[in-house]
């Protein structure tokens, strides 16, 4: 099991990452996710950068969407972790039982349909390429 | 490689599907997985019918937001014919190009964490096992 | 690209293993598969006898169920080469148009299944460990 | 956690399917993967359709031949609820300890030609196309 | 949940095998990886004469790089056991928490640039298929 | 297909990144990848500067043996152009035929014993989790 680190007892480094995490989400609580990566301050730096940017910054796609997107993918992998850090964050953006089950139907029909395509080794419709 | 059925050998059967393809899409066009599905009846009957319901019939989800969730899952599992179908047809409810790039920010940022959250093997938070 | 190495500049360790290949398929044709894990004799030799024991020795499992079952692997991983000779060697075996369409239809159905239950998170029935 | 819908409380939409799932299984039990999907009543129906026919609709695989072929899926995907669901279901239909053994053998050696196959990017030979 | 065979109630040809890893690893402890396989001895015996070769034998990998490759693929499979059993093997052969943060991040970025490369379908470049 | 953006049509942004591959690669070949990113300029920037930093930064892993767990996520992903650059890096790093092979046949183990140990069930060993 990944040692998870307290902010009591970390490095001004990894505070100053917890910082942000805080100051960015408007919330004290840090999540085991950051506690576990700041055991490598690099990869906690870069990832949480890369989340703020991504998740939270400017963009076309509304916050709630990319939590959506967010799942479709943890739900692939079966990460069981990320299906629940995510679905709460989606929660907290305004999603709601019918949309859940919506993205979950969405995501089990998508897994279906991708071996069909894989399995029957369908060719790519020429048009589709020209996109 | 799959035979691709045309509508003119096709059983009334599956021109009864081609039809509904048609008829909902409001192209003439039927796209080389259903053309492959044909081969199994049942498969394509039941396939579009659940194509049908989760893409095209009511919901709280915008069309264009179940097509993005749909490329999510696409490209997570690598299949190349649907991340071709389902950008095109993406492209086709209004995604733009930084759309687009914004979608493969987040798929490519999700499945970085889906990673780091398997191998620390985080444990998850009580919280996010309430919602 | 690999280099596929051919039985006539093949060394005779490989050689043996071709050989035997041949012997227990009763066909001269040495498939690309082999051809390219000649590369890496030690493999060639562990993973044919492998295949040999697991796909062609004794047991309780048809020859033809063995490929079924080979195929719901591959089509889920998405391997292309696996999934092409494969499906020859369950033709071979006896596969017709309507079973390859049943198996798609389980492969494309447990594909959907296993993201939902994923998804939701639902607890294994406690019956179902006892088993 | 996934709220689980029990028959008492099930509005009649989802008490239909919980009485054609007993009547099609012979048994009163309902595990917990339908009481999850009950929370979006269409994917309930929709699955439930789709695995009626595909598990156990007429066709030319065996029963238990099905079930073989879910859980290589199933084990390939590490969906552990659809593994021990099935294998049980497995069980029930005539799966014995030498045949588990057999299909896990089968599984575990798929995936490793499976990576071996994409990791040498192996060309598919011409006649596995003809098929 | 697959039952662990203990040494005492072992037949004499899964004790041979619990013998050579207790011989080859140097120490009495068997784990449970090989008590649960024992229930098919014939996977028993191949699964293990492959590892030994594989990650004990003579090569020109590192054994401890042999398990950081190891340790690569199950984080990405998401196999939990593996995992743990592969991490715990690679800190025994000297990997320190340095080492492992500098793997997580490598795995971490591959599954991001993984998932691009699909996404955008980016054709691969002339010269690496001469390598 | 992606439009691939050549250094001459490029924008400042996408330009630097450019500049800054070519300086610490000491090579003017931009290869397609960052070249279809460059669609994206966040998604450039921020992939570029976390493989930069992970693959070429200074750390405890060999930057070979950084390619060789690239190459271990990348197979069992089945990222065909991942597979591809990441094969071409490694020889120019001093992987020989040898190594590959080796590479191969670990990546082929792990993906075996991967399925085993989730078909199996198998419970984590207490020691395991005390690492």
């Amino acid at each position: 099991m990944t040692k998870l680190i307290e902010y009591e007892e970390a490095t001004d480094e990894v505070r100053a990452v917890y910082d942000d995490i805080r100051a960015t989400r408007q919330t004290d609580y840090i999540n085991n996710f950051w506690k576990a990566l700041a055991n490598h301050p690099p990869t906690l730096q870069r990832t949480w950068q890369a989340i703020k940017e991504v998740m939270a910054g400017p963009g076309e796609l509304d916050p709630l969407v990319r939590e959506l997107i967010y799942i479709a993918v943890s739900v692939t992998n079966n990460c069981n972790y990320c299906i629940s850090s995510h679905s709460a964050a989606a929660r907290a953006k305004g999603m709601n039982d019918a949309m859940f089950g919506e993205l979950m139907a969405i995501i089990g029909t998508a897994n279906m349909t991708n071996s069909l395509a894989n399995g029957y080794k369908i060719p790519v419709d020429e048009q589709f390429n020209q996109v």
